[in-house]
């Protein structure tokens, strides 16, 4: 029995692609910090397909030794795909950014990712069928005014991921990795990085569940990018972007 | 009484930085973990011009709390420039590099850098001929073979640094950000990047004295990126090169 991880899950695209795995037959793990919006999760997926396992795993990924923790309790499953999904942004110049904050950013955007990336290849590259999916933003191919840090750590991700792909690709390995680049989502990520309580999406966004069926069409392909076009709002297959020696 | 602050100065390009602004009559702080080597610098900044003041600082700023006390040390200080040059490599597979250093690698070329930063340009962007310059890698422009990580935490540097220099023309304010990418250069780096006692430099690479003129090239000039192209060899200044919104 297979399954498939994803962080970040209580909400917006990692909660919408947990449902579109689940459509797909996949049995879950699912973690971020919100049990009750995990175990809701859990009962929709349960409506979706009685007979699969949803593993709850309720934890902070932007403390470092969870990220541990957390990755020693798959121990006990056998993984199929692992999305590094959890993660947040920020909207602020550099000079009054507030540091706290950035700190959690940056340890969970990138560290939290890159660890547990890393673990995940060293126990599943050479296992037939597996893939990492990493999300990372058209803000992590494009800097975007006011939100420096943040892009910069998507700039992180994206490189991190076409570098793993393109090297899993010269070694042979089984594993595929993947990079979905979202542009304007319709979640809660516009309030954690705004710090408001309300925030109405306007002009082109995505639902969340549009985003979730792009990263479904992502995992079905051999393409190693998903990325929104800027100027159409389509989102487009790709090849690696980013120049690689 | 302005000071130039040069992290990891104990060795490689930060020493040879040191040098250089000290020919230019600026006074020095310089940080490393290694006393003895900041010491032997200050005699030699010394030999070259007695009336500067050289202010030594013995950390470790991959350690969080480090990276606020030193910050904190300066207060006493009037600063004009800021060197982040403090980092180090990892040459490995994502799925068998050892994590205990990939967490200091991101601790250190990504959250001081950035902590360092943001504080510089909160307490001077509107001071008059400040500069920041930040040291990324050739590496955080294109990825290479068996370095994905160590090239990721420099496309962090490359898009933190090219952002914060487009958002502070935006703001009108008098700092300029400026971010080097040397490519190979005879330096402790290797050593340490592929944890063995001797690396001899060979094909092309570029000496610390001379990655030093370069660095002091780009703060004499009005461009944002000073980049030794990888065909040629040859030290270019650019302007910003990824995609800017």
């Amino acid at each position: 029995m297979k399954y498939t991880v994803i962080t970040g899950a209580s909400s917006g695209i990692g909660y919408e692609t947990a449902l579109a795995f689940a459509k797909e037959g996949k049995n879950l793990i699912i973690t971020a910090r919100r049990q009750a919006e995990l175990e809701k999760l859990k009962k929709e997926v349960q409506e979706i397909d009685s007979t699969l396992d949803v593993v709850i795993n309720v934890t902070d990924l932007s403390i470092l030794e969870n990220v541990y923790s957390f990755y020693e309790s798959l121990k006990d499953y056998e993984l199929e795909t692992f999305v590094n999904n959890a993660g947040f942004g920020n909207f602020d110049p550099v000079g009054s950014q507030r540091l706290e904050k950035i700190e959690k950013l940056l340890q969970l955007n990138v560290e939290a990712l890159t660890i547990l990336s890393s673990l995940f290849v060293r126990d599943y590259a050479e296992k037939e069928g597996t893939q990492i999916i990493n999300i990372s933003s058209v803000g992590g191919y494009t800097i975007f005014p006011d939100a420096v840090t943040y892009c910069s750590s998507k700039y992180y991700v994206s490189a991190f991921t076409e570098g793993l792909s393109q090297e899993l690709k010269t070694l042979n390995a089984k594993m595929q990795a993947k990079v979905l680049a979202p542009a304007s989502t319709q979640t809660e990520f516009s309030k954690r990085a705004r710090e408001v309580n309300e925030y109405v999406y306007k002009g082109d966004f995505h639902t969340a569940k549009e985003m979730a069926s792009f990263l479904l069409e992502l995992y079905h392909s051999d393409k190693t990018v998903g990325i929104v076009d800027l100027s159409s709002y389509e989102f487009e297959l790709r090849d690696p972007i980013f120049n690689h020696l």
